[in-house]
């Protein structure tokens, strides 16, 4: 075992947390108060590679894994998750073109989605199929080589501003075999966009409905084969949950940050609050909850990398702990802040409403535990969970 | 012992309901969104007698108990959290004039605060003492039958938009004994106002910094003697702590009404989520947190009606709890809701936030720990505290 | 409204409170360790009226409410939770004779069982039918003007030592309208008993098997009607929630007072415990938790008392919550007293593996869960349940 | 950074678990309910290498790792946590010798302490000295070249049944400084033992106090320097924590198989417990928190043997959050057993006690705390602990 960094893990790190300190942090508020999607900055964050982090390498990307990535996240997250976790889910997009388009589409739009030019959006959830997502009614009908896609996607990340989105729609049977892929132009004919949700949290990424009608797409843009849809989103999110774990680990340490500066520099009845017992064991106890949900999104990710059987299980877990773990921890740090913890001069609230999200998104940390106690109810699987 | 309301309890329970219905529901998401302060809607409450609930009769009050009044601001506050913490702060200034102003001052004022022509602001932290009241640094000296008000208040609900203030500053030596409490026109010379503080909730009152800079106040304007201000502070922080507790208990009614319904009206993998073990248990706690909130409330209030000697501990302990179990059971129905919870579509994200404020206000829960403790920890005393 | 108790029930209290410290507390931690039954004990009890304390005076009870037995057998449990718990089953089954049984049943046993000459167990669970009552196999086949009740029934409190067993048989068609209500003298052939199982706690009352051969029971001993047991268990379970709670409150209080004494008492670092800010808190929290259950208790007993409708409800929330905070203030008790607290020096580990068993008896906590959701989920129910 | 173990740390794993399964599981509960100490079975473990698995290769020992230990130590504790807390605590008490030993000492005692022909016990704490060992009041006087020691240990782990002492005593100022420690021999003159206490848990090691009365002991048995005694102290806390944490998470894996298969056997209602929701969830969460306790436990045991400046700070952090959260778990087991968890038929409640003990010892929870925020509150340091 080996829990330390290497020396490239830490170069990755550093560039990402110097990339977060210059380029999102003093911003990052000011974005979520407006609600405003930080395009250049994301393209910024593109020419460091950070929105191809595990796409491969042939295809313009760094070719990482997908704890390379979480540390890289995790940094950017600190600093802005909502902005952070609209990188990932663009990540995801660019590294299932690359994963499962046909070589033409891989060549035509890996390059651009890695580098940030092209900017991508995931188009699964429907108004009524949100924990049920195989529930999903989106179809796509074959007419000579062409897919004619109708539907309605709701609570679509990046929706009206990226260029590509990723569509699952209904090719077949009810149920997950009769679910296929595609990959859609976001200024294709047929498509029109939602009013931007007003939200809670991640304000810094516009979320719209997208409604599909009689749009055609090609059958280059399938992707992997007719039906394998379903399959393909599987294997997205077990991804997309260490990507959401990590975004709350990154979020608990921003606001660590800050409880722990404010805790030296306010002064009441005399002391500075670093000196009051209680605190003292709150920020104790919140950065013991960092290390374990750190721990645990590193964790899933190396399963994930290595094809563990268990991987989706251990993905599971870390974004169930994770971003419990992590909005606690956000609102503690937000106690200590005490009143100037409610306001929007300290970053503090932001985070813990972004966080917030995160117990809802990728699967609700309810689905979570669903997909876990599957595994675990499984005779002797708890002696393999290790 | 008689656990149930009385008939004009429930009298007054339904005014309050229906009100909250019609006046203050269909509008406080709108207000939450743009920030706008409810002036009329203010008004139309102090019209059935909500700004004066325990501002005698003779003052033109409705010179009910602390009891009865929790019963109708909890009514409101299903329907807007924020609105009602501002008229329950309100109430407290009005109360504060009606116990301790000098008559000419009562009679000039009292009516018109108590039937919301005239508004009122608290005006007791200040930006380097929150937890540490005592610590305050505004000071006013004497000159002649007039006093001049010098230092900055933070965090005043209402400031900027209110007429009356109640100042509470140094009059004398440093501590608890040197404070005074003064009422000031809020238009009075050398007053001015901060920017609206931007916040995570209570956005339907705005919070701003007061500046005190040589405002003269006439002696009749002193609330109580000279150097009682602490005293009366204290005494207006039971009455508060009650009502920030009320107002959690009807956000927490609040959002239990919506994730009730939902749960009827979202069907997922065929089903309502009704039918879900997980969340009808959840339901089933949040249920039994309410009740028990709301019971420590009353009971607080019960006890500072009779002048209990443990009055204040009660106090403390209902505003703990409540505000504790009130914030986890509006962020347990924004789970039930999901995605729609994170959205502005329903009103459960606004509750959350108004009610994650309350655990800040009039008094940090943490000093609630304090002010409890300290009577615990008197020998013997955990068997008077029943 | 009204918190306090009257002069009656404070006087009741005061009795409970000097009996509970004479002839419990200094036994009771010797009773835990040697598996001792305090028979003596409990007939001093009866001698007080503690064995029917709302038996009616009729048949030799006190008469009292609900409400007044809570108040009475918290007292007793701040001593010993585990006999006062089988001192409350001790009542159930008291009540039960006089409440459904026969005349002549009632004039030859209330007298004795009020007066805790004749001790009672409640035979409902079975081995294969703990959450699931109605699912019992016990049955009581009717022989001429007998039954001959067959069947096995397990965790049966006092079995092997009292002399009246009411016991729940199947005299018809499978579910819960089968089922019939017997009173069974304990020395009847055909009744055996297990051996006494080993336990967490409740120490001081013999569990055990009882098993019933071809035990024949006159057509007298039936209480109420052929087919309304259980009706009658249900009933029994109301009143048996808010015994187990209350059962809970007194434990917690028992462990809050061991706790204060011993932070004023023990020093480290140069402070006593009770200087230690973390601790304070602790505490604090611990208190705040003991009323809100003592509340929750005394709330249910009066709607139970004044026969609410929704008074199951309550009984089943109050059983919840109060089970689970008085476990947790007695594991922080156990926590405060550190090393001291797992030796059996100190009564605090007693109270709290006294308190893990109420979590569980009674109903288990997640069938309370069970039984609130069913009526919070019948549309409008919330607004009901205050 | 790799997550899986090694090779030969499965080998370890696997001879542990059989040796467990085979030799402690079936008469652990016996054990526990007899407070037997079962010597032979910690023979036998000596005989596997399991009393000095980090003592020298040269001295006897196993030469392993922290890492590879807390591997070995949670299969045994997964069986018994008590007995294996005592092998741990010995296996301290080898290393000790073996580390900080003079040559002749390690020579004659290192090679029967590693096989476990010499069992050891580690007198730090006195009885007015918990949390404050650094308050401890035993003196050891230096007579010729001898040192007489006196004073009083309390909760001493084996004390009665150990052949090897380690004993802490002041020879210097007060303080931290002013502390040495000795090995002694049990059967030295002087040396007297109390009465075996009564505990919660951890009932298969006898703990008691032992009494010192005018000791002598030769110049040749003190551990490392005059004075260093409370820095050889400190270094043995860290890897006591992570034992004690690793004992804990071998309870919780202990009280999942348990609870996952009653969950398949356990019929209610017509279904196997299994096949209830919040059963599912429960135990996925247990499961969640089982394995971010083990990831803790195995990090700092990883820092421990990395001498990471900062494997303090994560060896507290481990020991809080496993102890914890197996106790939590083992208290859920508990609950999804329900009657039967409270019984002695199933080891759950055993488990359960056993984790209980461990929050309190080895440094309460509350000093991990303070231990924790010492050093989360030096500026920057959030940074570090990663």
């Amino acid at each position: 075992m080996e829990f330390n960094l290497n020396e490239d893990q830490l170069a990755f790190q550093n560039a990402a947390r110097k990339f977060a300190e210059k380029e999102l942090f003093p911003y990052a508020s000011e974005w979520d108060a407006e609600k405003k999607f930080p395009k250049e900055a994301i393209v910024k964050a593109g020419e460091l590679g950070f929105c191809g982090v595990y796409t491969s390498e042939e295809a313009g990307g760094l070719g990482l894994s997908r704890l390379d990535a979480a540390i890289i996240f995790e940094e950017l997250a600190a600093a802005c998750p909502s902005t952070t976790a609209y990188i990932t889910i663009h990540n995801m997009v660019s590294w299932m073109v690359d994963e499962f388009g046909t070589d033409e589409i891989r060549k035509k739009l890996c390059p651009d989605l890695a580098s940030g030019k092209l900017l991508g959006s995931y188009c699964l959830t429907e108004p009524d199929s949100g924990s049920d997502a195989a529930g999903l009614k989106t179809t796509a009908v074959k007419k000579g080589n062409k897919y004619s896609i109708n539907g309605t996607k709701a609570f679509i990340s990046g929706a009206g501003e990226s260029d590509i989105l990723i569509v699952m729609a209904r090719t077949g049977e009810s149920g997950t075999k009769g679910i296929s892929a595609f990959v859609v132009h976001a200024d294709t004919p047929g498509i029109s966009f939602g009013e931007k949700e007003k939200k809670l949290g991640w304000n810094t990424q516009p979320t719209r409905f997208v409604f599909l009608d009689h749009v055609e797409v090609e059958e280059k843009y399938l992707l992997g084969t007719l039906g394998e849809g379903f399959k393909i989103a599987l294997k997205g999110l077990d991804g997309g949950r260490i990507n959401i774990g990590t975004c709350s680990v990154g979020a608990a340490q921003g606001a660590i940050n800050q409880a722990q500066r404010y805790m030296h520099e306010r002064q009441q009845f005399g002391k500075s609050l670093a000196q009051f017992q209680s605190l003292q064991f709150k920020i104790a106890d919140m950065v013991t909850e960092l290390v374990a949900a750190r721990q645990m999104v590193q964790l899933a990710a190396f399963k994930l990398d290595g094809k563990d059987p268990n991987a989706t299980t251990y993905c599971a877990m870390a974004k169930r702990l994770a971003t419990d773990m992590s909005f606690n921890i956000c609102n503690e740090a937000l106690q200590i802040l005490g009143g100037y913890g409610c306001t929007q001069d300290f970053p503090v609230e932001r985070l813990m409403r972004d966080a917030r999200v995160h117990q809802v998104v990728e699967g609700t940390n309810e689905i979570m535990k669903l997909v876990i106690s599957r595994k675990i109810l499984e005779e002797g699987a708890t002696l393999q969970i290790r």
